[in-house]
């Protein structure tokens, strides 16, 4: 398929650069002290772990796009995007308690961990700093690359403001965790944890870098909220009834976290009073059996929520696409634009 | 004194400028969420509890020095070094697991303490956010000032490599504080954490906005560098020694944080066992009463560690000021700034 090898030739490319930056800030490192050099490289390991770039090849895929021509200069950009990521995972695993990400320790985990005689206050002191030191090189990615002055402002005017919203997102889950969030709440937190961060600002990146215009910045939005909150509700579904092994993590994980999916929420608004205090008791239950998390499935299945979901994250998909269609953006953009979205809501990891 | 005249009049212009800019981010929350209206309100109320503002004041008295003239737009870039400063302090403060800063509540402890039913881990966890959104604010000032782009790049370079060294000044003190630094070790720290961030970068700033040139910009270095690690050790050496009240914490905090000090590190170099064993007693001991304390700074005081401390801050003020004295910078600024180097040294809170 054309577009998977387009997108693996984007990840390369990506993955060269990010190795390259980071490669040169170790070298700047050496003259102000080891302890740091290592931090750095404890950082390019990190972001070098993998992850999907997802979010990298959009900028790319908008930019070529609106017919930018400066490969080169994007590539900085579409990286920049993928530091900010790291960042965000950095912080969140923090906030999460969690142990392990893309296949390693969480960043606080790799100095728990080290031979520094550092204890778990320390670690996550280690994190928060390295989280805010990402962001910062993440930015002089920006400032770094050839795109002239103006383009610049306005790039890092985008770049401020994703980084705004999602923070802005993370607050909002963080809040829901301890309170009764509804539907509404939910598809607010998507929006701009997921859809504004994920989609939407990566595409806006590489079309004000082409220099597109203000009506072509609303088609993108109109495809990428929708699609967004589908890719949300998808992956809420997948981390409930996906495979394990493709997933790669635990099934039963955002149960034992605790974590409030339109998934459960439905499911809680329409099961009968003893399904209602099941699925309570499992919620945030560090304990959960395999057993509780099958009966859980049915649980979700039989009070129409799976459906409802799937319906949902549907009709989202089928919205962006027709947001796309009826625009006149070039044909070959919006194939590539539509296969994208399929292949959100088709994946099975 | 009409150096502190100046001061004051800044200071009320920045305070201004910080309501106002605040307002206007209540007023563009509002479309977003309730909740975030909140969050904006409690990061105002944090940022104008008041605070020094020397930052802000240097890059201020930087700018005019260099023969800068929109003032207005100068203002906005000061502005945005104390919105860095605040977000530097929320994420220390949850790093020291602190509860009070600027006379109220640290911002995870205001999130603590409020009836959104939140634990320690959450409420620590939207204080790391209201940093990263804190960070986003400061740069946002700076792109919405009235500079040209061409300056608007320059000094977001510089403040960028502001928030980069300022974290590995941090990284290498929370290091630190599991190890045993040697007094090369803590003046790097003092350097990174104090001096770059505290008096280098917002006089940098300021004559970035102005236009100065390399060899100015050398010059402020020169002055900056030695002045802000006496700053430092004259800070640590008020937190020892200094009044109660007038510095409003309590003098033994230091200590029972386990802080390493230069004053500490001399002392139990020059000091006889038993008092060694002392003094690393009583370090990072919650438990230290007003006693030991008294016990402590005898001992420090009879090993000449004060002493030391005392007079290195002063050759390194010296040291600033005659870098200043044999430039060609004018009169009137040379006459503020070092003012301003006996102001930081002389004092006594």
């Amino acid at each position: 398929m054309e577009t998977i090898d387009k997108l693996n030739n984007y990840k390369e490319k990506i993955n060269t650069k990010i190795k390259d930056f980071f490669d040169s800030e170790i070298e700047i490192s050496k003259k102000k002290d080891g302890k740091i050099t290592e931090l750095i490289e404890h950082i390019k390991e990190f972001n070098l772990r993998g992850g999907k770039r997802i979010r990298a090849v959009l900028a790319l895929v908008s930019y070529e796009l609106f017919d930018g021509k400066d490969f080169n200069s994007i590539l900085d950009i579409a990286v920049s995007v993928e530091l900010m990521q790291s960042f965000f995972l950095i912080h969140d695993d923090i906030i999460d308690n969690d142990s392990f990400r893309r296949g390693g320790p969480t960043f606080h985990k790799i100095y728990e961990n080290s031979n520094e005689n550092l204890g778990q206050r320390e670690s996550e002191g280690i994190a928060i700093v390295a989280g805010d030191i990402l962001e910062s090189l993440s930015k002089k990615m920006i400032l770094q690359s050839c795109f002239n002055e103006q383009i610049k402002i306005k790039i890092l005017e985008k770049f401020n403001e994703i980084i705004e919203n999602t923070c802005y997102g993370e607050f909002l889950d963080i809040l829901s965790s301890k309170q009764n969030p509804n539907e509404d709440d939910i598809i607010k937190i998507h929006e701009f944890k997921t859809a504004k961060y994920t989609i939407e600002g990566p595409l806006h990146l590489g079309a004000i870098a082409a220099g597109a215009d203000e009506n072509e910045m609303r088609i993108l939005s109109d495809y990428a909220i929708p699609l967004g909150i589908a890719f949300q509700i998808k992956d809420d579904v997948l981390g409930f009834f996906g495979d394990e092994e493709k997933l790669g993590k635990s099934a039963g994980s955002d149960v034992k976290e605790g974590k409030k999916t339109l998934l459960i929420i439905k499911a809680i608004e329409n099961s009968s009073q003893d399904d209602k205090e099941f699925i309570n008791k499992c919620l945030g239950n560090k304990n959960v059996t395999k057993r509780d998390i099958s009966k859980l499935r049915e649980i979700v299945k039989k009070s129409g929520s799976l459906d409802y979901s799937e319906k949902l994250a549907e009709k989202l998909v089928s919205e962006a696409k027709k947001a796309l269609e009826k625009s006149n953006i070039k044909k070959e953009g919006k194939i590539f634009l539509i296969d994208i979205a399929d292949f959100m809501i088709k994946r099975d990891c």
